[in-house]
């Protein structure tokens, strides 16, 4: 693995980390098609908890396989692969090595009654597992937001401590946030900047909208003219939103839709300044020949070339 | 204990496990009359803490005696026994060696006033008593589902690192879910792959009906044409769910019924790929002579004999 | 102490304890006027936490003073002392060796706003007082039911490793039962089954009526023709109902009440194989030579001399 | 420090405590001008916490700073001053070994809206700042009564195994009691009872009422014909329900009053056999030379001279 | 770094501290313009998560990055720096030892939804960024006060036993307060000595109004004719409520405003003898030339210059 100067960039912010974790940071930014270009896509697959199996995966049946999924992200030339514990569990062996794994620590499902996720995996997990990273999924807004937030401060500590990286899936939802508000753009720029000051290395958000949830923001917006007119501008919002751009921030790419749109999206969100993408029902719910063609098209995009 | 190459082959799904694990499983898999052909029939008693001591014991009482237990499950040759804690201590040295036993963790009653159960075994007892297997009920949907689910993977990351195995029952109940949708074939199928994704080794979900009982799964049951149409096709969907096969799945016999009626499902278990069954009140409550008799039924069935 | 084959066929039932937990039940089973019948009578003062020291002792203001209660129970002869922390650390020293003591872990009282107990003793305080055992008490049916299981559990745990005795006190209440099922037939074997099925040691339990609580129960009881006519009758379906005599099940006293009653209560309870009984207010809320020759008439109905 | 008989009967009766505790028992019954005779008197300054800084140190403000009553404690002969940490920690160096201290574990304030406490100190903190006592709360009657409870249970567990003595605060208030009701003398000699049985060595009430709160004890006071007529019989059946004067009890001053009729009170308390006086607000926000001429008119008291 | 007698005084008031928190004390009080003056200021940058990112930095966009904060922390002077843990982790390594830094150890954020806040670092973060104090709010007042306190007694203990200095923000707010109680004089005295008795090193409260909130402190207040009638008049009662001075107190800036009145505030709180200020949005949403003036012109007030 040999490491650019762009990713050693990229690492010098990460200024209070241990060189473990920097070394896992590096596996991921080496990693792939966009190795050592500090751009990153990663394939999450957490869906079937989240929606159910065969919402996830009767589309493309070979996804019921766990080592579908990881074979398809090492095909693809992806930066990395994230999943809960069974699922990594189930091909931990096989590819152990071929591809970084991050390991989803917690979980919802749609049969939940409360806007919160359940812990389903362990820093110890993580370690034995060969992965390089964990996830966390936090609800801002939600009533369960606070004890989301102290579970996550404590596996950050702890997965700091023993050399691996802390991605933050920061998704607004619950409480006093409308439907609209879940994407609106200064809640998604508030969701970044929490991830960031929760000690994320990797912030996950979603694309955000022009909608602006809150009024107090809203004056400042207004005001201070802050240009949230077009999706790359509001991604450079959201990056500055991330410690001005010094943390990585990686956006997800919503549910299934066209190609076109979705390399449309992608182009914007480049052209804004994100880190990268992660991708997953968008891939793995295509037949596999299509799915590689859409990932090398996105990979492209972030390489310039597109 | 020669262990075949079928159940080599199981064991190589569980690839993140370490060889005490593995060697629970093989024990588990190689016992009785369908050791070595990766079925698997385990005798459970846990109705007596679930419904009470009449209910369960009164048909026939041999059943009063821990010791009966024990004794049913190694003449009728099946795979493992499991029971709570004080079931287990009462016969755990009499019978050390006779049979693999699996201590149930957590228990219901027919008192309780939540659908939750009361964490009544650790894994140090499981331990002590010369346990293979630990065994957890969740109940997916409701709303103790995530503590539950907490509860499991912090119980299950110690037994597996101590080289025990993991059962889940996962037992749909509660919250949004409909009487019907406990046993809907899209809520088992989800029940089953959330227990994979929790990390089970072996899965315990009810043999599903053809209600559907979620909208958004609906739609996705409809336009890919998963076929429900039979109880075969909804194990074989089940089946898939758990990791495309990559984990063993029995089915639990549920209610009391004719003999008649329960090998004509078992037979459609088998059809469907199932690895076996779990069958409690079916087999204790009658004369153990008629037991005997009904579990060679069974067992003869999953060798492909009946 | 000599330990006859009567009290060490009992200890064979205890097939998962260590030596040291079995000495213990031997130290209990050996002492006293009952010593090596197989019989016990215990001495319990928790009532002072209960329902307040007035109620309990002003009737017989001796007993405000701890060193009364060991004393009465050493010189009647009775198997043990069980009692709330303070009260044991009063005399512990003075009485130490004297009789087998038994912590009582947990304590309601009467301005208690819920059904529930407080923990108010540990394993720790238990071995620095020299106690052969620990008192638990669950209430089943209660909405703190399950946390109370959980606590008995991991003290139960940790009592069995030190070498203590384990006794639970199994009392229905709250919830959905009503104020006559709290003692039926049903209720209470339930109750017992499950105080063995959480590894009791000793169980106590409430001498039940011939009222059936739950309608899923009668009809079992009603088909089964289970015996329920008479109070010798009703016990013998608690102990069998205790993993089929396997596990040691003692009766208390109720409130106060006169003598002739009493021991006839106790025929009944010897005639249907109770391991013996639990007597406080009504022996220590007599005049001391009262409470002894009560003790005396009861300890020789158990001993088959009345 | 020489110890006089008096006080080693006392410590007898603290049978089950290790030498360290009993030392520090001694040094508070062998401390200030009460030395030796059995007696005792602590100032307790916990006021500001609960009433606030203006409430409790503008009638005199010398009392805003610490040292005023560590200074005042030391003057007045006193046997020992109680207060949270912050206070303490303002003086622990400065009046190191002047006089015993107890750490008030826990504290509310009259902002609160529950009946309950935060614990604002540790068992480490008392040793530290060479605690020989640490004083905890509980308000028997309040639906956070179960857990105040297991709070102090904990620590006591931990205080008595490093050698510090245990004060309970038993205040009744809350849940289904009057206001009356929290100074009746059944629910105060209640309230003493319990925390006799928790495990403490000094408790502290206040000084009962003959009203009488529940029915079921009314009919016992009533049918024993406890004597509640007067403030002393009311004391001397507090200290009855102290393990028959096994517990040290001391009884707090409550408002401010004056001096005749706190000096009547005082001795009421001294003839009904009291162990001592807690007197907080009715010393230090006095004049200090006022408060000194107080302290001592109520140590002669106790001393048997007035 | 040369300890004047002035810093010495006052270290001596934290007489229970060891050497190790003594020492970052001393640091604090030796850095910056007001080093060995006896006086602080402090730049605090929580804003972004409390606020979010656009209405703490649009204003002045370089405060988007956590670098800008920390220069001008250091180029205006301050004594110290306080932020939450990302944006202390992501310059602590380019400003390791170039000014003192306080870990926030909680946070809120306007989605919240109750009156609390999330623990969002550990005594082990602020270790090993090479923090001098860490710091915590309470809200007295809030339904979740209780659990607030025991959190920072908590943390407090472990600060103190490595070293670190204790910071409290104690901001009443929710429960049965007002929104004009939330500055009432007899609440942020009452704030400050709660926060003194928990143990803070340094208390950070509000500048009170006149208004007085409770209504038996009223009765105090103006019976002891305590006065209140001057904001340096309130600070002075603050300060004694603050164990007659033994406490440094710094009082925040509130919401933005102008130069002039801000610095009026400030000498306001100088002649009242508050030991410096907590300057946040007042500084670093102007230009930095700006605030640099500013930051220097309430500097040289506390240095008695203005």
């Amino acid at each position: 693995m040999r490491v650019h100067q762009r990713v050693k960039r990229i690492l010098r912010h990460y200024e209070s980390d241990n060189p473990g974790t920097k070394a896992n940071l590096a596996r991921i930014l080496t990693h792939g098609r966009l190795g050592n270009t500090g751009k990153l896509v990663i394939l999450p697959v957490d869906q079937g908890f989240e929606h159910g199996p065969a919402r996830s995966f009767a589309p493309n049946p070979d996804g019921y396989d766990p080592h579908y999924h990881y074979q398809l992200a090492i095909d693809a030339g992806l930066s990395a692969f994230a999943a809960p514990l069974g699922l990594l569990e189930a091909g931990a062996d096989t590819f152990a090595g071929a591809i970084p794994t991050i390991l989803k620590l917690n979980s919802s499902n749609s049969h939940a009654t409360s806007k919160d996720q359940a812990i389903t995996g362990s820093i110890g997990d993580a370690l034995r597992l060969g992965c390089s990273a964990v996830g966390f999924t936090i609800y801002p807004g939600s009533d369960d937001c606070f004890p989301m937030m102290e579970e996550i401060r404590e596996l950050a500590e702890e997965a700091k401590s023993v050399g691996l990286a802390v991605v933050i899936w920061s998704y607004p939802r619950g409480g006093n946030l409308s439907k609209e508000g879940e994407t609106a753009i200064d809640v998604t720029a508030y969701a970044a900047h929490m991830a960031a000051l929760l000690g994320a290395h990797i912030i996950k958000v979603k694309p955000p909208t022009d909608h602006i949830e809150q009024e107090d923001a809203r004056k400042v917006y207004e005001k201070q003219g802050v240009d949230i007119s077009t999706l790359s501008a509001r991604i450079a919002h959201v990056m500055q939103s991330s410690f001005a751009g010094r943390r990585l921030v990686v956006f997800s790419g919503g549910g299934a839709k066209g190609t076109d749109a979705l390399l449309d999206e992608i182009r914007a969100l480049r052209d804004g300044g994100a880190s990268g993408s992660i991708i997953g029902r968008n891939s793995f719910q295509r037949p596999r020949e299509e799915a590689l063609a859409l990932l090398e098209s996105v990979i492209d995009i972030y390489r310039g070339k597109a």
